[in-house]
């Protein structure tokens, strides 16, 4: 099959929701409501044999009773009903389909999941699960997820795009962004990946213009020569960060049993995604982590980093993980900063990389660190820990901070940790464009992805 | 010097603060506002040389002029001054000392170190510091931070006592402690160490009846044989969890201009830490996560772990976890109990480890599960992945677990991944007595380490 529009499936000028119910217990009652309740201003169709009004909305006993072109069909029906329900949307020249049924490979149903896909292929009908959450798009307001959002809190507009093979890790980390500054373009569940699978997601994702940044758990990878193609035209636009489950045995036990994934062994696997420029997470925080840094910073031009602090403690930790990076190291600050910083900052201050501004430290110290940082060129990224514990923190050292962001070329991350008051700073910074991180591990580790990609661009024909 | 009594630093019956000052701005003056503010009960006096009262408290011209008998004297003047206040210090009998100044080793003053650590020892006077937060102690109310609380929350009673070198990873970390569930038996910042030092502390600390954990982080070590000494003792009382700054040359330069630490190469520290049973915490987030098991978990009788979960993609990660520990493998469940399981959980549910009770479960899946994993002799602890963006997850769902704590003899840890409707259960359950973790990786590496501990003591003659 050649590259697959999935436009109509996240940008949607009409959506037919089949099992749509009363019963506020059932997937398809939900799907419907978070439909009506996100603000989607497309149109709207329920599809029930056995009823004829859901929720206000007329109910249609099949699609092919519909006098409209469906987008999107989204199938929530028992499995044993989901092909005959597929070859009406086929009939009904649905343009693209999920179904969110499980109750196919994942339990060993396998003939039925081929049947599934081969009516799909038949109508040339993009067709995204089963099992699986569905998709989100907050520009479009799409929203298929049959999560209650009291549960699951839902993301803002943004530039980073999730695939997700997991239900499960799909609904958390979404919960999660959903605290995050960066924001979401486009989240796609894709469960058991029957027809439409990481390939094409991918590729339909390079070509996204509201897509700075992909996110990916994967299980398994069918056809490892087009995924190989496509990992090596997508990371020379954009950066892709990818997770996967089953890296040990144990795991691909488990990840079978799952998705019915077949999976290879992980070092294969991690030795492709090297390759092709992939960034590799090891943990749900990886990901998130990485998303930020990538969603807002410049490439670094080099290796050396400039540490800016107000606590001498987290200075160490966070050159010790500088040391440890293999990739990173301290720049040197050239004499001409250091005469400066000598002149303008009080005689308690070490002039030294990290810079250690001190407890009472305040936006003055920080705004004099940050502009000679910024202007030596022996200085590659600048990580500003702030510790809003101290005597001299508080917002005009955050303001300070997101001011200079606003000027700055070079990566400038932050490091704060802390509860409350640490948050609301967190959460100010973050808004306005800054990645604030919450350990030196995080902050450094971040980086460190930051210029194995750039590195990676630099050196990939374009 | 024979181990040192630090009762009077921690449980003074009177306190007289040295440089208390009515300038807000001055740490004098925010360490006498927070003494009066966190409730304490015992004695508290002023000296101040250029005041007759502050806050509405008399102001005494020296601590000799005090007629009573002082358990603490926090000195909060500047460097230069501190030997002569040290001196009228021991004339007046004071127990003991904390002096929170700076100005000394850290940035080259190494002689006025000296002649404070020569003044202490004349007078057996045991002295923390100086650069340092000094202590707080919940259960006295004693508090000698001078970080308003605005700032920096104040951690509840607890079993887990906190001893820092540095004063910003002091703070940050306790700000974060505040936020678990565990709580603070001790937090004790030494900064310099001219006299009182890591060795003291933790031979203090072993022997207190309120302290279960001790969490510490250093830079330095300045006895080694001592140390070792007093580690072995320690170890083979309770849990040390130790985060060292200064493991690269990067971190190690930063430490000597920090703190003044001479450090050793970390591959020595390291192998002496993991000797003496030392639990070794890479990050911040490492320490609490370990505190947080080893507060409240038995140990395990062995490495077999069995995993509950309502998302199978998070049940994948987790098994990657247990590969990837080198210490814990995923437990075989017993015929039996996949009779009892298969007989009694819906059949949709695969009786396998991680047994995925699947989306829709609620609190009699749970129920069910972990009631045979408890009585199950081949799972030696038990991981619940409890998702609440599930369907079927809800408060019911964390009820249950917190009742089942109640009953099991087995470690028994959470895992919940989410944003405001998870930390709402979190707290629930924390408070409760559970540890709750928030990665794959943070749950199943405190199981490893605690383990690890547990082999420690089973292998350590007593």
């Amino acid at each position: 099959m050649a590259k697959m529009d999935l436009t109509p499936m996240l940008k949607p000028r009409s959506v037919a929701i089949i099992g749509a119910s009363r019963d506020p217990g059932k997937v398809g009652h939900v799907i419907l409501q978070n439909y009506l309740n996100a603000g989607y201003s497309g149109r709207i169709y329920a599809v029930n044999k056995n009823a004829t009004e859901v929720m206000g909305i007329k109910c249609y006993e099949s699609v092919l009773k519909i006098k409209d072109t469906i987008d999107l069909a989204v199938i929530a029906i028992p499995a044993k009903f989901v092909p005959e329900t597929l070859e009406e949307c086929g009939k009904a020249r649905v343009k693209t389909t999920i179904v969110v049924s499980g109750g196919f490979a994942e339990i060993g149903n396998v003939d039925l999941q081929e049947q599934l896909k081969s009516i799909a292929d038949k109508y040339n009908m993009p067709t995204l699960g089963p099992n699986c959450l569905g998709v989100m798009d907050p520009r479009s307001r799409i929203d298929t997820l049959f999560l209650p959002t009291y549960k699951l809190s839902r993301p803002q507009v943004g530039g980073v795009s999730f695939l997700c093979q997991s239900g499960a890790v799909g609904s958390t980390v979404l919960d999660l962004i959903a605290g995050e500054g960066f924001g979401l373009s486009k989240f796609i569940s894709y469960g058991n990946a029957a027809q439409v699978d990481e390939v094409d997601l991918l590729n339909f994702l390079a070509d996204d213009p509201d897509t700075k940044v992909i996110i990916m758990y994967i299980e398994g990878i069918k056809r490892g020569r087009a995924f190989i193609e496509t990992a090596r035209r997508v990371t020379r636009k954009k950066p892709v960060i990818v997770l996967k489950g089953g890296r040990t045995s144990a795991g691909q036990a488990a990840a079978h049993s799952h998705t019915a994934a077949l999976a290879g062994s992980y070092e294969d696997h991690e030795a492709v995604f090297r390759q092709f420029g992939f960034t590799i997470a090891e943990d749900i925080s990886d990901m998130l982590n990485y998303a930020k840094i990538f969603n807002s910073e410049p490439f670094p031009k080099g290796n050396r980093v400039g540490i800016i602090t107000n606590g001498g403690g987290i200075g160490v930790l966070a050159s010790d993980e500088i040391g440890m990076s293999g990739t990173l190291k301290l720049a040197e600050i050239s004499d001409k900063s250091k005469t400066t910083l000598r002149r303008n900052l009080p005689p308690l201050v070490n002039i030294r990389n990290p810079l250690d501004l001190a407890g009472d430290a305040g936006s003055q110290r920080y705004e004099e660190a940050l502009s000679v940082f910024n202007s030596d060129d022996s200085i590659d990224s600048i990580l500003a820990i702030c510790l809003f514990q101290t005597p001299g923190a508080d917002s005009s050292v955050a303001a300070k901070l997101i001011n200079f962001k606003e000027k700055s070329e070079k990566p400038l991350i932050v490091l704060s940790i802390g509860a409350d008051y640490t948050r609301m700073h967190k959460i100010m910074m973050e808004s306005s464009g800054l990645p604030v991180y919450d350990s030196p591990y995080a902050a450094v580790h971040s980086l460190s992805q930051l210029l194995k990609y750039a590195e990676y661009r630099k050196n990939a024909p374009n």
